[in-house]
């Protein structure tokens, strides 16, 4: 008996945050499993996690196109920016990474007041998609920085927030305590005729004990006052919403209208968009063309990969994602961390059946990251041979019991 | 079709200079494969390359005894050294470690004079074996920190060496310009009955081009100056050694005589030990009772490891050596090591299929040697895991294939 070697991997990492794109971390692989097995098909599936580089992310893997804008930043100036709009598809889709407008990563470290930043940029992203013509958006949430109930989004959109006395109120969430009415009579005239999903995390809801200012606030800089200001303020906006609003659902404690310090409620209630849990928005609805269940059961061995895998990677994160659809055909997956931290094996749990690091010597950070294609490249190349060999001894095993039985 | 998984691994691997040694490198793999695969059934033996801890490894392996000594160290201050029994066989073998006596670490940094340093202590853990009895004294070399001929040893041991004026010369490499008769006379009256084993590198040689002095002497601390002078009192030392030495070989030039900083000529002339290439000597010679080539003829799968692994590993370092062994037997064999340094691929020229680096993250050095035990088990667990999922991918791409011949 000769040993059967994979003929089909598909390699579907995440990107590694603030090091790697999620393309260049499945190219870097694809290079070290062909390197160790010259002859296989592979397949890339780059997954974007809503987060900081999903536009990018979605435009590569469909070969869409980018496209740059200024527009107001977290902290009120302006950034530069982008929106994608996805190829290979009959609709005319946008995506709107929050991030590139509002993310965390945009507001200085000294300017980290969640009541003050604003997701004005990301209505301004949604209304050059808009005016571009776009008959879809999917906005992708996940690392923000502001806690403003998407209110800046909407305002960019063409909304009007009036406080008791009919006088428009400022940016941030703060300003939200004085919200009295929402006006929608102005907004972009093509809302109405667009479907708007958001890629959310459906935990993340906007009010209670479990609401973005006391789960969020204190990682975005608040203090524990200020916890409690931008509670206030927000559930103030959420009654806005319910009276004032076109979406009939629970803006207040409904399934991701926390989502990106509550742009997921302004959203829902202010131009009904449908706040959809991230990789079913992402990977299922048909919109990113991404159609990752299809190449899972078309692969015999899934590589994914995190730049960190820990605790945290069953909760949702690529990685636990992956390994949950392939676990519905019963494909192997195997995961390539940059680090492999605290609680690792605990993906074991979710179905990931090997992990490998791409460390290989005692090396600070910055080495880590300066080096991080190469490191992939050779990993995945140790790990193809670990997995060949695997096959190998299964093989052999197989053999001699065969011996000793006959 | 199940998949086969291997039913018993031999772990080989060598200690982590350093840092571990062999039996904790082992046992630790060993923990790390029965977490993966719980009832696997684990063979351990720590291999012992000639050179630092090899005494107290071998006593591990054979259920032998550790017998410790205080002698004269390199640089002539007594320091604490100890010298094997084996257990486990009808002779009594004794094994002195030449590095425990006389070894680099044993030098200080600011005495680094090989022209100085002394093999004495190694004479007097050998006189110490005699004493207790010993009928074979197998010497390990390697990781010394002396240039002298072995002449320190033949004269803790009995013998004397003169200068022409019938004067005894001093300790040190340096001296031996002056050496010019070898009085055997006075030798420990057991050495004629007993049986000497040097485990030695045979491209080690005392004299000419590629001899200790000119290779090892900058190694050592020697400076240009020094190496020559040095190289002319080993040239010298060589000549006395042939005429008043009890060996017929070549004492210049022969295979193994360079062992040690020339431990290999003064003992093979001075007291008819035999040069043997070391893992031949440490492995084959029946002497330590390790029997490797038994043991992996039984196993599946055979797991060698390495503090560091890089382009050295495949010019005779245990991992390259373990692997040799396993080729002639088919038997596939792994490496896992501390770190994986430049040119670490080419151990998969020397047979070994597939390599590990035991580092998770970016960590300094002191991180990675205080938990080196952990990593190690960890290591080995995501390694086997990796194993036996090459073992599923490959019974899964071999059902697919019959599926679709069908």
């Amino acid at each position: 008996m000769s040993t059967r070697v994979p003929q089909r991997i598909l390699v579907a990492p995440s990107g590694f945050k603030e090091s790697l794109c999620a393309e260049s971390v499945a190219s870097a692989i694809a290079s070290g499993v062909r390197r160790a097995l010259p002859g296989v098909r592979v397949d890339t599936a780059p997954i974007a996690d809503g987060g900081e580089g999903t536009a990018r992310t979605l435009a590569a893997a469909t070969r869409g196109t980018l496209h740059e804008a200024t527009v107001v930043g977290p902290v009120g100036e302006p950034v530069p920016s982008h929106w994608a709009r996805l190829g290979g598809s009959e609709r005319s889709v946008a995506v709107v990474e929050m991030a590139a407008a509002a993310g965390l990563s945009l507001v200085p470290h000294d300017r980290r007041d969640p009541g003050a930043t604003t997701t004005y940029g990301v209505g301004q992203l949604m209304a050059a998609a808009l005016d571009a013509g776009a008959d879809t958006i999917l906005v992708g949430c996940g690392d923000s920085g502001t806690c403003d109930g998407g209110a800046g989004a909407l305002q960019a959109l063409g909304a009007r927030i009036l406080d008791a006395q009919g006088r428009e109120i400022g940016r941030g969430g703060r300003e939200l305590v004085r919200a009295h009415h929402l006006d929608l009579t102005e907004l972009h005239p093509r809302l109405a005729e667009v479907d708007i999903v958001l890629a959310c995390n459906p935990h993340n809801v906007l009010c209670g004990p479990s609401g973005v200012a006391r789960v969020f606030g204190p990682q975005k800089g608040a203090s524990p006052e200020q916890v409690d200001e931008l509670a206030a303020a927000l559930d103030n906006w959420a009654r806005v919403l319910e009276r004032d609003g076109v979406a009939t659902g629970d803006v207040a404690t409904g399934a991701g209208t926390g989502a990106s310090g509550g742009l997921g409620a302004g959203l829902a209630a202010g131009v009904g968009a449908q706040l959809r849990s991230r990789f079913d928005a992402l990977l299922d609805s048909g919109l990113s063309g991404i159609d990752l269940d299809r190449r899972i059961r078309k692969a015999d061995l899934v590589i994914t990969a995190e730049g960190s895998i820990d605790f945290q990677t069953p909760r949702g994160k690529v990685p636990a994602e992956v390994a949950r659809r392939c676990q519905q055909y019963g494909v192997p997956v195997i995961a390539l961390a940059g680090s492999l931290g605290q609680g690792a094996p605990a993906v074991h749990d979710v179905g990931i059946a090997a992990i490998a690091s791409i460390i290989t010597v005692p090396m600070p950070l910055s080495e880590a990251v300066a080096n991080g294609e190469r490191l992939l490249t050779d990993a995945a190349e140790r790990t193809m041979r670990m997995i060949l060999l695997g096959g190998a001894v299964s093989t052999r095993s197989g053999n001699r019991s065969r011996k000793k039985s006959a």
